[in-house]
């Protein structure tokens, strides 16, 4: 059985992004996935880009919105602001290659077991052992459809690669998130009628906080929508979805209905891929993993990490690449300090994180923004 | 005579930038402009737009890209990337208000003249004295065409305020950065033939530095344009423009010549505004003012300072807002220091606007970033 110092699960942007951090010391890593480097964004529909605009201005101490490693830029790379998805995964590559990360593609992590001195991580391939598992799994492999009695009548959002190659005229749309108002935007662009079911007003949300509100790439889009008269947003929650005699009803908790011909949309987001280590993890009230707020180690658990956008600190999301990637430092310099790393040196390594923004340890700044 | 502690010309992006930083202090100040706040915003064309994204993550730590003061953001005020001019001016004078900065509109300075205690600005409703003098008055309203013979021929591309409104069918346009290549767009796209004159192959650039090649904004139009029928690039530079039977001819060094029905266009940028302060100012032999390159003051002169896109410190250029904000706080620490401030209470500050990108003395930062 090979043994690693720290075994990372998943090649995404927190899976490559921690691992190049910890490249940077001598312990030896092996990343596992089950299929691709940036296989999510591979996933895309293929019109989808990135929400976050990149922008080259780390060498002004500003790192672009989506790097994941200081003096990388995808707008250097790309020539341009929002990337596909197929973009930002050949982006991860290249990372990837310059940090001479250690990836196994194409397998799959079965199950992972506490050992005396680490973790055994069964794969497709054969087991493996680690002194360190880092879980990097991601969301975007695991769509989710949530508290809807009749969900089987749904489709998810993610698993519509093509708006433009859909038939029918009229469609249902549960949820107005970025990937809501982007899905409706598409529909009416093709010329069909939308409705979409929104639980909160968004122009009444008083917030600056991007994984709370719209970010300004959707909002543009949002307000060519509002303008137009295929587009009808209604404010409320969907409770059952019903086969009809011509399509699909939609029954909202408030007593309206709504008729469609399609199946009604699910743009109701993703959890956590996390069967492998759902035995480990203890939950927190809204469902999210309950960490370790220094650390990010899992609940009461020691050696076992998780990274990504799944990673919540009381009401503090880091559900952008840009919010996750600011916990990154936390986690190598807790196992470069285990290993008895030089204090000094991990100093020196953290200094530079932070400069970089991948390291954020006082939750305390996250404060909003004055309204001009 | 009224008599401040500082005084700042130009209430522009530096000016209102700088004064924000100084609004942190109880120092006292009056800000000067010709006319209105963001004057040189509301002169652009009215399509041209920001080239620097603008995004909300302060609150994490990222100031928005346009942004000149912690805890602001263009993006959140009006949910969008790419701000117009106008929007812009509106940005900057929601940030006066909310510094309560003093600003007088509709006076332009005439002279400047060095006193006992510090400096006599003279101006057309009267002269006002001060003890530091921060010279913030831009370049918009600058144009530059240098070096051309017959320049009296062309017509600077910032003066044409809506390229949709040109007559003719077939333009020149000398100079292919930010604004020679968005006028060249916004012609083709309005069915007009157009020659790009470019002293360098934009593709061939090997630097990330923003301010030397094309931004991600205006690479996405350059590369639109460069698979038209209607554009043409030529590289070299134009020596002298002359008036034919039916048109205007541009001689390039290189003996090439192009015939054009219409005004050559000059997109070859600003230069600083800077009449009554240019007895005070050494320049450097690229033109630009000599600084001292610990406090942006005016070389050998004391208590008078420069602030915005033509500050120079060796080969670093500091012309997008995101970058000649990072020496704003350089000058306000120099003036409460000599203020005898106190030590620790203007590190506090300091330590604010380094964290927010406002303050940069290290400039050997400004590293390459990879390719990736």
């Amino acid at each position: 059985m090979i043994n690693y110092d720290v075994i990372i699960v998943g090649a995404g942007p927190a899976g490559i992004g921690v691992a190049s951090l910890l490249s940077q010391s001598d312990l030896n890593h092996l990343i596992l996935d089950k299929s691709e480097i940036g296989n999510s964004f591979l996933d895309w529909p293929k019109n989808m880009e990135m929400i976050t605009p990149s922008f080259p201005s780390n060498a002004f101490g500003q790192m672009d919105l989506n790097s994941i490693f200081e003096s990388t830029s995808p707008a250097f790379a790309f020539n341009k602001e929002h990337l596909t998805g197929d973009e930002y995964a050949i982006y991860l590559s290249g990372v990837a290659d310059y940090r001479e990360l250690n990836v196994e593609r194409n397998n799959e992590v079965k199950s992972v077991s506490e050992e005396e001195n680490g973790w055994a991580v069964e794969t497709q391939k054969g087991t493996y052992s680690c002194k360190y598992l880092i879980w990097a799994a991601g969301e975007f492999q695991n769509p989710k459809i949530e508290n809807i009695s009749g969900k089987e009548h749904c489709i998810h959002s993610s698993l519509i690669k093509s708006p433009d190659e859909l038939k029918e005229d009229n469609f249902v749309v549960i949820g107005g998130y970025e990937s809501g108002i982007q899905m409706a935007f598409d529909l009416v662009q093709n010329n069909k009628k939308v409705t979409v079911i929104n639980p909160e007003i968004i122009d009444d949300m008083e917030t600056s906080d991007p994984s709370r509100v719209l970010s300004p790439y959707t909002y543009t889009k949002y307000d060519t929508l509002k303008s137009s008269e295929l587009y009808t947003e209604i404010i409320g929650e969907a409770e059952t979805v019903s086969k009809t005699e011509n399509g699909y009803k939609v029954q909202l908790k408030n007593d309206t209905s709504l008729e469609t011909e399609s199946k009604p949309i699910c743009a109701t987001g993703f959890s956590l891929v996390k069967k492998p280590i759902e035995h480990l993890i203890t939950n927190r009230e809204d469902g999210f993993p309950k960490l370790d707020e220094k650390t990010d180690e899992l609940f009461e658990k020691k050696n076992i990490y998780l990274t990504g956008p799944s990673v919540r600190h009381d009401d503090h999301i880091f559900c952008f690449i840009y919010k996750f990637r600011q916990r990154f430092g936390v986690i190598v310099e807790d196992i470069l300090l285990k290993e008895e790393y030089k204090k000094e040196n991990v100093s020196v390594l953290v200094d530079g994180w932070k400069r970089n923004g991948m390291y954020l340890s006082d939750l305390s700044c996250c404060g909003e923004e004055c309204v001009c």
